[in-house]
């Protein structure tokens, strides 16, 4: 049953006309793509063909993998790759990493080696506490609301009791909530601040849930002659979560780290420490520090079915925490000790959202052995930090140029190269600086 | 020809015996799956079954893929999604979005067209600058480096010829060289800064070629007798981009914004304005404003086959340059007139990387009709408007909750619910709060 395509509204923009397409969202995935094909003169029929060859061959998956988003027009694919060999809390470890950088995995899995014969990662979880909050307007004095809301703070709370069952048989639940002024708003603006522990879900759901059920008995109970004065301008969880934390460190006698790619323990572990240094001083090179960090993190967060836009605002956030943007890790050498480690607000699940429906989710916990969240917490982390070892490794020995173009044959790829052309052209490069140029000027001259 | 597994090394962590395997990487892909199936006790065969599936119909196609990562064992699945309706600087755009959480493709269509009848996004670039840099000590006077520097600038930029010829060619190459002093290092750390043009393409690797190019020859032409005083620390692009930005804004009168979702224009934009004002003065808020941000950019960024972690880097640390991590949008009420606007540093290529290797992204590109960078970033940029537009206008009428889990169904799938208990949950909850133990306890009583 075709549905007609309904061309809804032209506009004027200038001198362009403009249609706007209405209903789109109602075509079924074949007539969005005829659609698509219809307006892009450079999509040609191949492109459909191309579409359906990306989708999971069981239609059962496909169709509930349809329902994640929408205006799905197919499947799009990132690698999936596995990182063996990391030691984590003395348990070992093949991490899941979805990537599609070249060289990640590869080094995750190098660093993760190096350190399982140096007594591996070892984490720590302070705490687990996530946040939501009401933000308000109060056309009043405040006192009438602060009084209003100390006397009733146990109604309000228990008017959740419902929504809160599930979490508190699991173990966590509210365990805070409290009343603050934003500082320095022209006119003031209020918040509600709760805490919750989620357990093994992410809860985003659940906290917004909550933070709405709030919002909605609070304007049901407050008295008539100051109701009106309540504003809510929103109600909504929060992604920086500074107090869901978790720490991995990695740490050996400076004799036990050996000569690494030519340098001497001490002159690497001081040239290590040098380059976190520069990290935490010039906000330039932090950012790309702990972009090398999150390459290993999303890689895992991605392969777990969890949100990395969430973890990577939270992340960045925590690293601009005390007013300038700086390295989320920290190295030191103390006595004939070098330890380096990292400190991250990672809010991970492993129940809900999409950990069990993604099929590709549902195996990387799988490969993972179940783990509950806290555990999760800790293998992120330790690959964030292995990534960042392998990185700074690269960085301060052959330098990360010429480590990454040998690694990736993307290059080559590009230039059309053929088998034994790519080898000839790694061999050839193997002590040489490679850069697009050259490398185009090395295939040149094969031909 | 199998290759045999080696487990490699055995090491001792406490109790526990942990066994390393070497060699891996050189597996096929098919022995690194049995392996995994081998170490885990949950993965069962039909785990390798479902890898193929994952895969791209067309074997060539595979084979590419296959190399852009390392220990890839499948392809990862992402929803495919798209956005039509974006009307940016008078061009009408279907854009691909690839995201894999629910409402955000709905979202950013929702205020596609809403704009598209109001004008549309008009965008500008102030400037497209990157840059990278060569940390190093220097063990005497530093005016000793300082003279040599200035004297030799010209030979020292001479000497990357050969690797800018080609981005010369397209308009780019280096714009500038300076010299600078890392402040409030114990012992002084110095750096060289280094800015591009990078035209069309991200530009990482020819960065990171001139840089590492720079560095060898400062060493081979210092003077014999302060050669060993240069230490290099490290050579490196910065994905800290606060000069290659990109603005995206709406407007239109209050009269034109007529009522939305119930809201007068004036209570909309007042509260809407309220909730950005929040996000400018509170970092819990400003994290998940962002966060919300970045949905919309990351979604565009991974369907045009960029890096996501270097954008997220770059934009995160930008919202907290001026000392408090804060939102990256504006809003306003002038005159009669409301403005909503955003400036995000996005390095973004066209040409390069993936964006032609990998098919899906190829295909994204020309769905946007082949933009250069330029226009890859007006776009980008709207899509991460037209998402915060979406939430923010939820979060202020109907609540992020109730607008969010109507649209998806991942509770209902979670839950085991048949297409009929779908749809009579979706009708019940139309005008209800949603929450976990609540679709639960409806779905009981069906049966």
């Amino acid at each position: 049953m075709a549905k007609r395509l309904s061309i809804g509204r032209t506009v004027f923009e200038g001198e362009i006309r403009v249609e706007l397409i209405t209903g789109y969202s109602k075509l079924s995935k074949n007539e969005k793509i005829k659609w698509l094909v219809d307006q892009c003169p450079d999509l040609n029929e191949n492109f459909h063909q191309d579409l359906l060859g990306t989708e999971f061959s069981s239609r059962e998956k496909q169709e509930r993998f349809d329902q994640f988003s929408e205006n799905t027009i197919g499947n799009f694919h990132i690698p999936f790759g596995v990182a063996p060999n990391f030691l984590i809390d003395g348990q070992s470890f093949a991490v899941p990493m979805v990537i599609e950088e070249s060289s990640v995995v590869a080094a995750a899995a190098k660093s993760a080696k190096f350190w399982s014969l140096r007594g591996g990662f070892k984490t720590a979880i302070p705490s687990v506490t996530k946040r939501g909050h009401i933000y308000f307007e109060w056309d009043k004095e405040f006192s009438l609301f602060e009084s209003f809301f100390e006397k009733q703070k146990e109604r309000i709370l228990n008017s959740t009791l419902d929504l809160n069952r599930n979490m508190e048989k699991r173990g966590g639940g509210i365990l805070g909530i409290k009343l603050e002024t934003l500082k320095s708003a022209k006119e003031p603006i209020y918040r509600i601040e709760l805490s919750v522990n989620t357990c093994d879900a992410m809860g985003a759901n659940y906290i917004n849930s909550l933070l709405e059920r709030i919002n909605e008995t609070i304007e049901e109970i407050l008295p008539a002659e100051i109701n009106s004065f309540y504003q809510p301008i929103m109600a909504i969880l929060s992604n920086s979560t500074p107090e869901c934390l978790v720490e991995s460190k990695v740490s050996c006698k400076l004799s036990e780290l050996g000569s690494v790619d030519g340098l001497t323990s001490h002159d690497f572990s001081h040239k290590f420490v040098k380059a976190v240094e520069v990290a935490k001083l010039d906000p330039s090179r932090a950012v790309t520090h702990n972009k090398g960090i999150m390459n290993g993190v999303d890689a895992v967060v991605l392969a777990t079915g969890n949100d990395f836009r969430a973890i990577e605002a939270s992340c960045h956030s925590y690293a601009a925490r005390d007013g300038q943007y700086q390295s989320l890790s920290n190295a030191k050498v103390e006595g004939d000790y070098f330890e380096f480690s990292v400190r991250l607000p990672l809010a991970l699940g492993t129940v809900g959202g999409l950990t069990k429906l993604h099929p590709l989710a549902e195996a990387s916990l799988k490969m993972l052995g179940h783990p509950d969240a806290r555990t999760l917490m800790s293998i992120t982390a330790s690959v964030g930090l292995a990534q960042n070892f392998g990185a700074i490794r690269s960085l301060i020995t052959t330098g990360i140029q010429r480590g990454h173009m040998k690694m990736h044959l993307n290059i080559l790829n590009q230039l059309g190269a053929n088998k034994s052309q790519e080898e000839l052209a790694i061999r050839y490069f193997e002590d040489k600086v490679v850069s697009f140029s050259a490398v185009q000027a090395f295939l040149q001259q094969l031909n």
